[in-house]
C-alpha cells in the first residue's frame, strides 16, 4: 500500500486485523528473547535465568493526552517511553511491548499510522520489539494501552522497599520541566479558542515543550549503574512528582527523608516560564510528574562511586520513620511532604 | 475498612495508590513464577527455561460491554477470562494478569470493588495471580485492559500457522451461544427502554446468559492434550466466530479448510432462541464470537487418541490452499466463509 493511498484509506477497509497487519508489516524482531510476535493469541519470549518484568499504562484521551496540541508521533512515542520507564525503574531493561488500541470513528488510517511511526521510533530508540498489538473501535477518542515486557538479573531487582537509613536520595535530571510544557500548552489553547486565527507562540521554550511532548527514559543511567556496580537500595521513576514518588519510596521502605530544596535540579527555562505564568518551579518539580527520571536511592559507602557524574544528583537522604517526610526549604523552612490527589488530570 | 463503609467512600478519599492497595489487599501470591506482584513499577517473575507468553486485551465501555445488563462483577470475571483463554490458546497456562482500569465519576468505590471481585474470582478459578494494576480517572465510562502472562514449554507452544492439509479440525463446545445471549439481552434493553416498568423476562435462557456474560476458558482441554500426549499442529480461541478463528488458521498456515455444517454444535437454548428471534444459529456460531472455545489442528494420526472424548469434536479438515476456506451445508452447498468486518460492536 503506496503512502498516496494510506491517506484516502479507511479503517473499515482494511479490516481490524489487516489494519494491525498493516501498522506492524514492518516489524523485525531483534532481541533474542523475542521468539514469536504480533499475529498470534500471545506473544511468545524466552527468559531463560533471569527475572521477567512486566508492566502496563493505560492512556486515556481527555485525562492523559490533549489531541489539540499532542502530535499522535509524539503520543505513541510518550506511550512506550512510560511503559519503558517502568521496566528501567526495577533496574531490569525493557525488550517487548504490546500495544492495544482503542479509536473512534474521528480518527483515519492517517492518524493510526502517525501514532504508530512514534510507537515504532521509540522501540527502534530503546531497541524494544512490537510483539503485539490489537485495535478495537471505540465510541469516544482514543485509548492506548501499552504493556512493557523486559528482565533483570534476580540479585540485580530493585524495588520501591529496601531503602536504609542515611541512604543518599539521587535523581537523573532537571524536574518540573514537563509541568511547565503543558502549562505553556495550555495557555495557548486557551488564546486559540478565544481566537481561532492566532497561531500559539512557543518559542524560546523547545526544551520544556520536548520534556512534556517527546520525554526519553533513562536506560542510559540503568547502563551507567551497571557499570559503576551499584544496585540501589530502592529505586521508582518520577511520573507522579518528586513529592509523590519520594513517599512511595519512604512507604514501601517505612522510612521517612529529607530533601533539600536548593538541590532540587532545574531547568532554566522552567524557572522563565515559572515566572512567566506565577507558578513556583520547585512546585512544579514536587507535583507536576512526567518527568521520567529515575529517583533511586544509595548507601553513603557507594556515594564516591557516582559523586562526579553529572547525570546522578543527589537531593536528600531517607531517615527514619519517625522524623516523617520533608524538604528543608532555601529559607530553612520544613515543609511536610504530600502526594497528589486521585483527580489529578492532564489536558 | 469494613463492607458498610466502603459503601458510603468515595474513590477521591483514597486516592489513587490507596485505591489499588485497597483493590489488591487480599492478594496472595501462589505461583512459584511469581516474584512480586501489585505495589511497584512492574511486576516481577522468574520463568527459567520456559517460554513466556504475553498478551493484552483492551475493554471499552459502549463496544465490548454493555452496564445497563452486564454486572460488574461478571464484567471484571471475563475480563480476565478472554486473556486467560488467550494465553490456553498458545498451549500454555496463565500464571499473572495485570489489570489497568479507567473510571469516570459515574463509578463510586463499590462498583469497582464489584468488578474487582470478579477479577479475583477468576483468578482465583484459574490459579493465576494479579500481580500488577493501575486505575486512573476516566473522561467518559469505562475502560479495562487485562494483560495475562503464562508459560509453556518451548517445544509445545502451539501457534495459528502450524496446520497441515488433512489435519482435523476440532473445537471444544457448542457455538454461537454467547452471541444468542447477547440478542436476548439486546431485546429485553428495548424492551426496557420503551416500558421501564417491566422486568426483563430472561427465564428459560440461563445458559446462553452466562456464555455471554460469565464465559469460562478451556484450561481442562489444555490438561487433556497434555495427559493425551497430543501437541495441535495450529490453535485459536473462538473470540470472533469460527468462520473468523478458523480463517486465521488456514491464513497464518497457508491452507484452506473445508467445516462441515452438521458438525457445529449448538446448544439446544441457541436454537431456541434463535426460532424466536428469527436469526439462523449457525451464522450465530458463524460470526458471533465471544464464546471462547478453542480451535485447533490435529494430524489424522493422532484423532484415534481423542475420538471417544466427548470434549473434543471434530467440525473439518485443512485442505490445500487452491480449494479456498468453505462451510459444506446441511444441503450439500459450499458457502464461502467470510471474516467479520472491522465495525462490529457488541452492546
Amino acid at each position: 500500500m503506496s503512502d498516496e493511498n494510506d491517506k484516502n484509506t479507511r479503517i473499515s477497509d482494511l479490516g481490524e486485523f489487516g489494519l494491525i497487519e498493516h501498522l506492524t508489516r514492518k516489524v523485525q524482531l531483534h532481541n533474542e528473547s523475542s521468539i514469536r510476535g504480533v499475529g498470534d493469541d500471545a506473544a511468545v519470549m524466552d527468559y531463560s535465568g533471569r527475572r521477567v518484568l512486566v508492566t502496563s499504562d493505560l492512556l486515556l484521551e481527555g485525562i492523559h493526552f490533549n489531541l489539540m496540541y499532542t502530535p499522535l508521533k509524539h503520543l505513541g512515542y510518550k506511550a512506550v517511553i512510560v511503559n519503558i520507564s517502568d521496566v528501567l525503574a526495577m533496574n531490569g531493561f525493557p525488550e517487548q511491548v504490546v500495544v492495544s488500541l482503542g479509536v473512534s470513528g474521528k480518527f483515519g488510517l492517517k492518524h493510526i499510522e502517525d501514532l504508530y511511526e512514534g510507537i515504532h521510533l521509540a522501540c527502534d530508540k530503546y531497541h524494544v520489539d512490537l510483539v503485539g498489538g490489537d485495535t478495537t473501535s471505540s465510541v469516544t477518542g482514543m485509548t492506548i494501552s501499552v504493556t512493557a515486557v523486559g528482565s533483570v538479573e534476580p540479585e540485580k531487582a530493585v524495588f520501591r522497599g529496601g531503602s536504609r537509613v542515611n541512604d543518599i536520595i539521587c535523581t537523573t535530571g532537571n524536574l518540573g520541566g514537563a509541568y511547565m510544557g503543558l502549562q505553556l500548552l495550555e495557555r495557548e489553547k486557551e488564546v486559540f479558542k478565544k481566537r481561532p486565527g492566532v497561531q500559539p507562540d512557543l518559542s524560546g521554550y523547545d526544551y520544556i515543550l520536548e520534556r512534556q511532548l517527546k520525554p526519553e527514559a533513562r536506560a542510559d543511567i540503568i547502563r551507567l549503574l551497571g557499570e559503576k556496580g551499584i544496585v540501589p537500595t530502592s529505586m521508582i521513576d518520577i511520573s507522579d512528582g518528586l513529592s509523590s514518588d519520594v513517599l512511595h519510596l519512604c512507604h514501601h521502605s517505612n522510612l521517612g527523608c529529607k530533601i533539600f530544596q536548593e538541590k532540587i535540579p532545574l531547568h532554566k527555562e522552567t524557572e522563565k516560564m515559572g515566572q512567566e505564568l506565577d507558578i513556583d518551579p520547585t512546585t512544579a518539580a514536587l507535583n507536576g510528574g512526567d518527568d521520567y527520571e529515575l529517583l533511586f536511592t544509595i548507601p553513603t559507602s557507594e556515594y564516591d562511586k557516582i559523586k562526579e557524574e553529572e547525570k546522578i544528583l543527589p537531593v536528600g537522604h531517607m531517615t527514619s520513620p519517625d522524623f516523617g517526610c520533608y524538604m528543608v526549604s532555601t529559607s530553612d523552612h520544613q515543609i511536610e511532604l504530600k502526594a497528589q490527589g486521585w483527580s489529578k488530570q492532564k489536558g
